[in-house]
């Protein structure tokens, strides 16, 4: 299987500026996320405080930074990461239904906004899912419910429709919503909990119940503990020391998810340290399997 | 006396980029260093990796900071900081032979890159001096060396020439040197070390030792704790936390001066942090004294 060096989770202003330095330096990248570039950036009215473009537009500061990804030949590759495993000496990333290894990740996700569902958590892994096209065969034959949040939902939950047999598409804020058909029904209910004993049996909604065998919870981020299991966190946020390196040799964080504050010049300027420490790690465990 | 909300020392990345946001979250800044901006960022051939600006010349980089900076109505104060004291609830700087007084200072001065010289911590405030316009009244009478690297040394040299009895300056590196004139020479040889018992009462250089009364070591940057009594310092570096704080309260460091890798973004990124980290700190002290 290929080996990236350096697999870049998310292509917010962290993980652009992560892939242009580490492209820099000559290293193999494979940047993860959506070619739309981050939503909030897209979004964001005016940028008064990046120093060197003033008063620039969020919909021109991203163009910028795309614009910079083309110059440098830097490709996005549009794949849901549903988990990322510590293997060791690399990372094996779950991608849609494929993996792919990385010797190093920088996760820069963004942070995420909404609260976790109560059950949500308890039942990651047996009925909660976060990737519809990584999970779906687990559920032919079966019900399950859709919380679609993100800006790609209804069509994971199209897809899901193919496969399992029947979607209740439960909307979540101002994402397109899915064509109903057959076997894909919009539930219009506010999804309050997720049911179940040793996996889930259910969708508690503040309007009644729904007996489903699967959830799958299709926000724009992951919370970062759960993409990537036994990392450390410092509240909602990944714990990082001042060059970005999480408790995990190899893994490393930069932009919202690392902290406050949220702003465009932080996350490009932690993005740059964390892709040059990944580039001291690869150089440091090289050297080290030399000796 | 006027009172800043916000001192910042330096004009690279760093110190503008913490400029620019506090001036967007309307603190009352003063801004110190140098109006061609960083001398090694004007010096710089290319920058590659400052996302949004792909391939651009330092020369354009600084030229772009500038701008900005012009934009928003920021200006730059052209004067030397000779020392930085805490005084409790505020920091006094002394500039050339003014005092002036801000809540908080903001660190970006860049790294020294020149080691020190043995004699130059001992003697500091009993013969060694890093700034001309500071001091040079107290060396009336007397004959005193300049060790000049820093750009504008030879200014520098001759105004202490038009103060005390005898200047000696000694060219260290490629800075513009000043014109010999009566009281005024320039001696070609390698400074080794700074000499005295109390107080200084030469300079010893590789070829000889020469009797004077003062020694001013003038470079670009000065070591951060020799600026400011009482920083904790990790090796070269300022210590800070993720957020920019030193170990001084109302203190914050960025860029070069607070650690590796020494970036543009990177620099610009903590630029924002500090400052942002400044107005919490402005606005915490402001409600500690209401209550």
């Amino acid at each position: 299987m290929e080996r990236y060096d350096i697999a870049i989770i998310g292509t917010g202003p962290a993980g652009v500026s992560a892939a242009i330095t580490a492209t820099v330096r000559n290293k193999r990248v494979l940047l993860l996320g959506s070619a739309r570039m981050s939503d909030k950036v897209g979004k964001a009215h005016q940028v008064d405080n990046y120093p060197g473009l003033p008063h620039i537009s969020g919909a021109d500061f991203a163009a910028r930074l795309k614009a910079h990804l083309d110059e440098m030949g830097i490709a996005i590759t549009e794949k849901r990461v549903g988990a990322v495993y510590a293997m060791g000496d690399y990372y094996a990333l779950q991608l849609d239904e494929d993996m792919v290894e990385a010797s190093t990740v920088i996760l820069a996700t963004g942070v995420v906004s909404a609260k976790s569902l109560p059950g949500e958590e308890r039942f990651l892994g047996r009925g909660v899912s976060y990737c519809a096209t990584c999970d779906a065969r687990l559920y032919r034959g079966k019900t399950v419910a859709v919380l679609g949040s993100a800006a790609d939902a209804a069509e994971e939950a199209e897809f899901l429709a193919q496969v399992v047999e029947k979607v209740l598409y439960f909307p979540v804020g101002k994402a397109p919503e899915p064509k109903e058909g057959a076997n894909l029904v919009i539930v219009r209910e506010l999804p309050e909990a997720v049911l179940g004993e040793k996996a889930v049996t259910g969708l508690k909604t503040r309007e009644g119940e729904h007996r489903v065998d699967g959830v799958f919870i299709l926000r724009d981020a992951v919370q970062a503990d759960r993409l990537v299991p036994g990392l450390r966190m410092d509240e909602n946020h990944v714990a990082v020391d001042l060059m970005m390196r999480t408790n995990l040799p190899g893994c490393f964080a930069c932009g919202d998810i690392a902290g406050k504050p949220y702003q465009y010049v932080k996350a490009a300027g932690q993005g740059n340290v964390a892709a040059l420490s990944a580039v001291s790690y690869l150089a440091e465990t090289a050297k080290a399997k030399e000796e």
